[in-house]
């Protein structure tokens, strides 16, 4: 690889200014005020992209763009589908940056600005790596087909559409994303599992108005009570247990060998929980933190409302009372079937006078790659090579509910490669990607399409 | 009374027009905000009853100011404390008014907006009527001492301290109330028994700020599950049993000749129900809706807040999670000895992770006055005059808790007149006092007057 490495010493200064121009893009995808950089950070991709003789097209979405770029066909290589994403969470709260978020900044050896890690920099890791082949070696050793999109951080509803109509466009054998973290600094992962979500809302109401709790209470349904114990029959919260019937039906457990490797990771469950500013650790009886976050399924309450929420007493019965609420689940469960499960159980709870809305807001399944696939493998060796250590082998709590639908419909193995750090502050003032990182993210790219490129084909 | 009654008649519009300059002043309690206004009615009310050449004093507090207003003395007479109150209820949610809560509107032979019947129109029936006598008769038939306070709706701190150190100044035979409801349109009740209450909220927090509950989902306690959970230990909604041990330790058990009594009021259940926009009763098994209301103890959950409210879903695990409550008690139970049950219940049922602040937000006991007092009797005589029927006798789910300290103190029999209906939507939007019902209420204040004065003063 030493051509190769020397190219990419040789434009390192060009890759960071490069990268600098993207960070400049306000591509605030949730925000209809920067509809406009949205698409000026889609036209800028499209024409780099371009600019390496990538087959390039602007694809029109119900939402955003979408870039697709293909390298030219290597007969009897596999294919690499690249997936990122080029919009970017909103910068607020302006008042907390240090530097403006859209004027990229080097400190500490760092970039900071909106986008720098999640996932501007860490994509176009793959761009300068393939421009390097092919300015070094005339061409890529596989076909590479990047997807890149523009509504990442608003549920990528334009992708998910271009994916139901024309997944042909994007078959592939591997999927490669970077757009996560390292587990720790200097400590690349692959991860390979991610856990599914199920997200709902119930809304339960009461009396047309709200009532005076003295003339009325007791003698009417109060919503508030009435949700408070549906929401407590949902969980076991001394066993850590979901209580929704055939919930865990599905579930494969943790294997030993998993186990054993998960309690091999380098984790300080003490800084972890001083960190969350949490005195004791929760969760399933019978399982490690680490289990609990990866590999098991959880239940979360994420708001509630009713009633009187200001200063001091106000003796009401509460007309309405909600709440939104989350299951996370793990790969082979199926979020429609827990939905299917959820909302009789729900019902047969709610008492009488009282009525039920029950929203589903949207949920995916989990994620998991056999760690045996030889994709994993050469990922792993790629890495190995580029940061001088063997990676990791983790999974993630969160769901990245367009990874696993690419995942499913074509059928591929899917690598999740971060190049970040867990505090690259992604959704957080001061946001940043370390140059150091991003250097090397680029080089283990680079050395991603030669290992790649070694695994046959699906045919 | 014909004097008077004309007098009353002639003046019928500008009474009418002062209880809007009252209502106007949006004198919120609870919300600092409108600390100016709450002392603005205060003012406004010190100079009615100036005008009326009463001595009238505004007298600080540690917080809002009490009006205290007397008459001049007659020998012999009894001497009658009119209680009421001029601050109100916070007027949200504002978007469910018809018209404004603080631009009193007249519709269908109401008046709307908040305070028109808790308590600034009843409050004022027996100011007018004083007025009535002082005109006709140049002068009241008994001593007369308005207490009017600021703090009602908030726990009524400032006039508890007054009253624990100067009650020689409140001294009196009987008080009147006028703070509640008929039985029904053209229907007058006395009100002999109050329930008293124990209002508490609880505060859970857990990790130090909203985590992702993809990452940490599982491993760290949720409080807004806690707090689920520890509120549906505090009632069996199946059997509408509160479940704070020792809760019903004190409880007097309803007499055979009291349900006989109850079960003969003309009540309307079906009708009650449609009222409140309720599909079903609910509440204590073994018990009629009326004792339910009156009679038995109730738990209420009126607010409860974490987490995201907004819109869509938010994947969090909130900081925090918490909830107002309330027991509604029956004579004899005593606020202190509920909240001394239910503080280590919930400290025992707070899960590890999770750290708890309960506050108690103030408790008063019930109130029951026996029937066969000359007070009571003499009320009933007034009140049949003027609505051409005798009342009912009844009791009341609500609670006043000064009223309870004002009964206990002054050791006064209490007279509980209310002028105003059970839909007038007290502590709801669109808060109305029925404008009939306003100048019946004036009508039998005169009267009560009268009536009052023939009875022996203590001595």
């Amino acid at each position: 690889m030493t051509p190769i490495d020397e190219y990419l010493a040789s434009q390192a200064d060009r890759f960071e200014q490069e990268l600098c121009q993207l960070l400049r893009i306000p591509s605030v995808s949730t925000d209809p005020a920067f509809r406009d950089d949205v698409r000026r950070a889609a036209e800028w991709l499209a024409g780099r992209f371009g600019q390496l003789g990538l087959t390039t097209e602007l694809i029109e979405t119900s939402g955003n763009p979408l870039v697709v770029a293909e390298s030219p066909p290597v007969e009897g290589a596999p294919t690499v589908l690249v997936y990122g994403h080029y919009d970017v969470q909103p910068a607020a709260p302006l008042d907390q940056w240090n530097s403006p978020p859209f004027t990229p900044t080097r400190r500490d050896g760092a970039i900071y600005a909106r986008g720098a890690s999640d996932d501007k920099g860490q994509m176009l890791t793959h761009l300068f790596s393939a421009e390097a082949w092919i300015v070094v070696c005339q061409g890529l050793p596989l076909n590479l087909k990047f997807l890149i999109e523009g509504e990442e951080e608003v549920g990528s509803g334009g992708l998910a559409g271009f994916l139901a109509e024309h997944s042909d466009r994007l078959a592939c054998d591997c999927i490669v994303v970077s757009d996560g973290s390292q587990f720790g600094p200097g400590q690349p992962a692959i991860t390979f599992g991610l856990r599914g979500v199920a997200y709902f809302e119930v809304v339960l109401t009461g009396p047309s108005r709200d009532l005076h709790s003295g003339s009325f209470g007791g003698s009417v349904a109060n919503p508030a009570v009435a949700l408070s114990g549906m929401l407590s029959a949902l969980y076991d919260i001394e066993r850590g247990k979901i209580l929704v019937p055939g919930f865990y039906d599905d579930v494969i457990p943790i294997s030993e060998q998993q186990r054993d490797q998960l309690s091999m990771l380098p984790f300080n469950e003490k800084q972890y929980l001083a960190q969350l500013g949490v005195s004791e650790p929760a969760g399933e009886a019978g399982y490690t933190t680490l289990e609990r976050r990866w590999a098991r399924p959880s239940f979360d309450v994420c708001g509630l409302t009713s009633g009187y929420q200001g200063e001091g007493a106000k003796t009401i019965i509460p007309d309405q009372a909600s709440a939104k609420f989350s299951f996370r689940l793990v790969p082979n469960q199926d979020p429609a079937k827990i939905a299917a499960s959820l909302r009789p159980m729900l019902s047969s709870l709610c008492p009488p006078g009282i009525s039920m809305e029950l929203r589903d807001l949207g949920g995916s399944p989990g994620v998991l790659v056999p760690l045996d696939s030889p994709f994993v493998q050469a990922a792993a060796h790629a890495i190995e090579q580029a940061f001088g250590r063997s990676p990791l082998f983790t999974r993630e709590g969160g769901s990245i509910p367009i990874v696993a639908s690419l995942h499913e419909t074509l059928e591929a193995d899917t690598l999740l490669l971060g190049w970040g750090q867990d505090d690259d502050d992604t959704h957080s003032p001061n946001e940043k990607f370390s140059l150091a990182d991003f250097h090397r993210g680029i080089r283990a790219s680079a050395r991603l399409w030669r290992e790649l490129s070694r695994v046959a084909a699906k045919g």
